[in-house]
C-alpha cells in the first residue's frame, strides 16, 4: 500500500479544560490526539509540547501499532513531565512512518453540559 | 468537469458516543461520513475501520451516485460486522472516483444537550 | 498581492438543523458559508447544491467585494430554489477569483442550548 | 530543523459572540487565534481584519517567540482599532517566519451553556 499521511503534524491550539463534571473517564474534560497508522510498521511517535512562556517539553513517546489507531488523551501524558491542566500549549508530533493525526477537545467545565471541538491536525509537507 | 477531490480519505478520530437522549433518529448520538461525488460516474466506496487492539475490519461498501452526496451514519454500518458503540476507531476510505469527505459527530449522551464536532477528512495525495 | 486561496471549494456535509429555539436571527439554526476575498477584484461566486436523491440545483449567485468578506446563511438562499431545512445536501462553490471558504453550523434545535461545528471547506487544487 | 508551516494564513469566518455568561475570562465569549512557531526565530505577525462593508483594518501586530506558542483572543486586539463584538469579520495573517495557525471560538451567549467550534486556519501556499 502506498504511504498515507505525513511524518510531522502540528496542533497549535491545545488547552485542556478544567475542571470537569460528570462520570470519569467518559465525561472528563480532555484534549485528545487521534492517530491512524495504515502502514505495516509500528509508528514510534515523539511529541513535543510548546508553551507561551518556556522552552518546549518532550519528547513524550507513544507507539501506534501497524494497521492500528490510537486515541491519546493529552491529560494522561506524564513522562517526561505531567501536563498541567488549564494551560495553553501546542504540540508537534514526529512519527517514524507516515500517519494521520486529528485533534479533539471535550469540555465539561459546566455541570450538565458537554462541548466538543476538533480539527484535523496540520500536516507538514514531506520535505517541509 | 475536472476531477474534484481525492480517492483516499482518512479519519483517525472515530468514536460513536453512547448512550443517546432524545427522539430517534434526529437526536441519536452518531458519527457520520459525508461524501460529495461531483463526477459523472457512480463512486464505489470501500471503507476499512481501524481499531486499537485488532486488525482492520472491512471493506464496508457504500455507493454515491454521479453528482450526488451521501451522508452515512457509521452507526448504521453492519456488513461485514456491526459497529460497536463507544469504541475508538479510525477509518480509511477508498473511492473509485475522486470525491470529497467530511466527518461529523453528534453527541447526545446528556439529556437535553446536543454537542457537535467535525472536520474535513484528510485527503491522501493522488499518488500518496 | 499574490493570489490567496482557490477558485473551487467543496462542503459535502450540509444539513440545516430544524427547528430553532431562541431569538431570531441570532439563535436561528443555520448552515453558513464564510468567504474571504483578498483580491482587488470582486468575486462572483456560483454555488451548486448537491443532494442524495436528485440532480444538483444551481447556480446560486453571490458576490463578495474586493478585499471584503461575506458570511452567507445557506437558509437565506432562495434563487433558483429555496433551500429545504432538515435535508442533507453538499455544496460546490466556484469563484471567478481566488477566495477562501469556511463552513459553520449553528444548531438550536433544543431550547436553551446552542451547538456549533465547522471546518475549513475543501479547496480543489488550481488545476484539479 | 526544516521549516514547518506557512507564512500566510486565512480565517474567513470570524464573529465574536455577544454577550457572555459566566466567570471572566474563562467563560467569556471569544474568537481565538492559536499560533505555533517551531523556528528558532521570533515570529512577527501582522494581522489584517476584513469586513463585509468597509476596507480591511490593520495591521494588528503580534509576536510569537522562537519555539513558543501564543493564543490570542481576537477580543483583546485594540490597536489600531478595537474589535467590535457581534460583527462578521475575517482575517489574514502574515508571519515573518513559517508558523501554524488554528482558529477557536467559545460561545457563552446562553447562560449555563458553552459551545465550541474551530478549525485549522487555511495556509496559503509558499508562493501562493
Amino acid at each position: 500500500m502506498p504511504e498515507i499521511g505525513a511524518r510531522v503534524w502540528v496542533v497549535p491550539g491545545g488547552h485542556i479544560p478544567f475542571p470537569s463534571h460528570g462520570q470519569e473517564p467518559d465525561f472528563t474534560s480532555f484534549d485528545q490526539l487521534c492517530v491512524l497508522n495504515a502502514t505495516d510498521t509500528e509508528a514510534e511517535l515523539s511529541l513535543d509540547l510548546y508553551y507561551e512562556d518556556c522552552d518546549p517539553v518532550g519528547p513524550y513517546r507513544i507507539t501506534v501499532g501497524a494497521r492500528r489507531i490510537r486515541h491519546v488523551r493529552v491529560n494522561d501524558l506524564i513522562d517526561p513531565e505531567a501536563i498541567q491542566l488549564d494551560r495553553p500549549y501546542g504540540c508537534l508530533l514526529h512519527s517514524t512512518v507516515p500517519v494521520v493525526a486529528q485533534f479533539l477537545r471535550q469540555d465539561t467545565r459546566l455541570p450538565g453540559v458537554v462541548a466538543l471541538t476538533g480539527t484535523m491536525a496540520y500536516p507538514a509537507p514531506p520535505h517541509g
